[in-house]
Parts: structure tokens; sequence; C-alpha cells
């Protein structure tokens, strides 16, 4: 497999063209970056730990039947993936009230939701990623009100998984973030990443931020908090899979 | 009828019991806010101009079928309605980008949308009437999802109504805000007002501006706008039914 052309950069990704017309190739890039970019900077290792913490529970999602983008781990800080189209949309499953969440509707940050929330908010950075409605996704043709209800079912069945999973590591799934792909022949997928850019995750026993959050509110250093949820990740899913 | 204690007093309309529970009794006010009530002006006549407004148009609204609190209107600034449990809800429907709508997507004012647009905002003052969504609107157990798909249809009913009344007199709907009732017996019903305060309302001819945004945006003096809707209903409602 060859890298050919850039074809999109992220502010934690760059994605490239490769031989193969249906494979992209990503690279996870050491950049933190918070309140739509306001908040930059390098963090040597980031890349490598996220790449690793997406693979992993890319894999993991893959074995409990949630279809993915992903294809390989092919470096600490790379991976391939299927070519899809990015549909424009932060698709946010909310188990606990935190965040953007608890600031709108002013419930105290850790108040357990009775069902999870799934939200849309617009991804298109020059309009700040708004919240939006399902008319909204409809009205900018985002999506069909069939693809509306196949995301929301998707995201549902991914916050189920991904419970099962951080719950073996001793981690409370707050919340999170994915983004949905969209194949040529309109299946969609899982893509993007899952990972503590993209989550907020708790420890079961101690209620520690095990997240961005570190970096957005100024809580410490990133780096080993990342390290810890690779290590938990590792200790459990790797020596399952010997 | 007796009018007996102020059970509820808004931004622009008090609400009292009466000798018969099932009733309340409505009681227009000359007062104008925008902004959430940060700007505020008594304005001499708006209660009388609303008042009437929103008596015909209710009593337009039932003769096509719309359900609504309406009883009938007793004087100038008063009306009787149907005692309801009002739904935190603002239901917004949307016909052509305007306002909040067009900040928030950037979307010129004026644009036509391909299909009516329905939000919800919480109404609740303290959180500043945020915009949520339908899992928001059963999580903070506002409606239920049967509820929620009935007042979605009822609004976009309405909004095909008024098309209908407002298109007769030379009027654009652009958007609308109403709220609806439960009454015991769990009917959903429209309730509220429907007025200048509550429309869009763009001259079909020359897009001018007839209701609250001349008052929001400092465009001029709201009393000769709203009296010009109102003469313009009793033009052609009041001629049809005698």
């Amino acid at each position: 497999m060859q890298k050919k052309d850039l074809c999109y950069a992220g502010k934690a990704k760059k994605l490239y063209t490769t031989d193969n017309p249906t494979v992209f190739w990503v690279e996870y890039l050491d950049q933190a970056t918070a309140l739509n970019g306001a908040k930059k900077d390098q963090v040597v290792g980031k890349g490598a730990l996220n790449n690793q913490i997406t693979s992993l529970i890319f894999q993991q999602l893959k074995s409990e039947g949630i279809p993915s983008h992903f294809i390989s781990k092919i470096s600490k800080t790379e991976q391939l993936v299927e070519c899809v189209e990015i549909i424009p949309l932060e698709v946010v499953v909310r188990n606990v009230a935190a965040g953007s969440f608890s600031k709108r509707l002013q419930v105290t940050e850790g108040t357990p939701l009775c069902f999870p929330v799934v939200e849309f908010y617009y991804k298109e950075d020059k309009l700040d990623d708004p919240f939006i409605n399902d008319d909204h996704v409809k009205l900018l043709k985002l999506a069909t009100g069939k693809e509306i209800n196949d995301i929301k079912y998707l995201a549902r069945e991914i916050n189920v998984a991904l419970q099962r999973i951080f719950t073996q590591i001793g981690i409370k799934l707050i919340d999170f973030k994915i983004e949905i792909g969209r194949t040529k022949s309109g299946q969609l997928l899982l893509a993007d990443e899952i990972s503590p850019d993209t989550c907020r995750l708790w420890d079961l026993a101690t209620d520690k931020h095990l997240d961005k959050d570190i970096y957005r509110r100024d809580l410490g250093d990133l780096v080993p908090v990342y390290e810890e949820v690779l290590n938990r990740l590792e200790n459990q899913f790797l020596v399952e899979a010997q």
C-alpha cells in the first residue's frame, strides 16, 4: 500500500489517498485543540496514543458487530480506513450530564440521564458547529429521514457496546461524539475516531477525568491520562486476543 | 362569569381564575418585551390590538378545524379561554429563514425553506429559553414521544391554516411561535396567542415587517403596524362572517 496525496487536513488528523482508490491512509497528529480551535497546542505523543486507542476500540467494536471504516493499524500514528463520504454531523450520545448539556439545561455535571440522549451538531467550523434538530438535518440535505433514524439507531448500538468495553476497564462513559461515513453503496459506517479526545471518560471509582477535559479545563498533563486509558485497554483486550 | 384570583402574570398577559373552574379570564397588557425581557416598554393600545387579532385568528382557525383553548372575546383587552396545562415549550414553525434561524445557520433572511421546519425551545426564562431536541423534551418530561409527534402534526396543520388566512390579506407568514395546552383528559389544544408578537409577518408585495421585529429592531412605531394587521383581518373576516 502506497501513501499518495494529502486530501484532508483536520485539527487532529491528516488523510491521504493511497494506490487503492477505496482506501485512505490516516495520520494522527500531535495537536490538541479545544473551543473549536481557539485553544491549540502541540502535545508530543498524543497522535500515537489516539491512533492506538482508536484502533483498539474499533477492532473491539467490529468484534461486537459494529460496522466501521477501520481496516488496520499500520504504525503507532497511522491506520488505514475505508474511503467514505463523511456526513457533516457530530453525533453526540450522552449517558450522564456534562459539558454543554449541563450548561444549556442547568443539569449538574455528573447527573445520570434516564435514557441515552442523542444530539446532532452541524460540523461547520465557520458556524461554530451549531446544535441542530432533525428538520435542520433534512433541510440542509445532510441526511435523509431514513438515514437520520439509522444514524440514531447506530449511535445507540455503539453506546451499548462502548459502555460494555469501558466498564470492563473501570471507566464510566459519560458521553461521546462520533462521525458517520456513507459508502458509495449508501451503507452507513462509524468513522473518524473514538478516543479520549471524543469521549468523556471518568474513572469508575474516583470520577477522575480520563479525557480531553484535562486539556480543555487546564486540569493537568494530558499524556499520562491518555496513556492510562491505552494501558487499561491493552491489558484487557490485547491479553484477551492472544 | 366572575373574574376571580390572579393565577399567572406573564410579560404580555395576566391570567385569572373565574367562578367556572374550567375557564380562565385573560387580560392582554400594554407591554412590549424582547430579548427574553431585557428590552421592555409600555405601548398603549398593544394589549387591545393583540387581544382582537388573536381572537379573530383563533375563531378563524376553529372554523378550519384547529382545536384551541379560545372560548370568546369579552372586551377589547380580555378573552375567556379553556383552562389547560401549558406545556413549557415554544413550538416554532418556519417557512422562510429569519431571526435566530438565519443567524444559527447563516441562511440569508428571506430565503424560502423547502419545507416548514419545526423547532422546540424550552420555555424557561432562567435558562433563556434554550433550543432543544426531541430527546431533551422526553428527558425533561415535557411531553411523551406520542405527544411530540402530535404537537408537530398540529403545528404543521396550524401553519397551513395560518398561511391560508394571511395570504388572503396580502401577508406572507415567515414564521410563528405557538404554545400547546393539555386538557385534563389529555387532549392537546392550541393555546397562548397568535399575533404580530408571536409571528413574523411580511407584506406580500413590499416585504415590509408587520410584526414585533418593528420593536425588536427599533424600526418605528409598533401600534400603527399592528393596527394595519387588525384592519386587514377585520376587513376580510368580519365582513365574511356577516
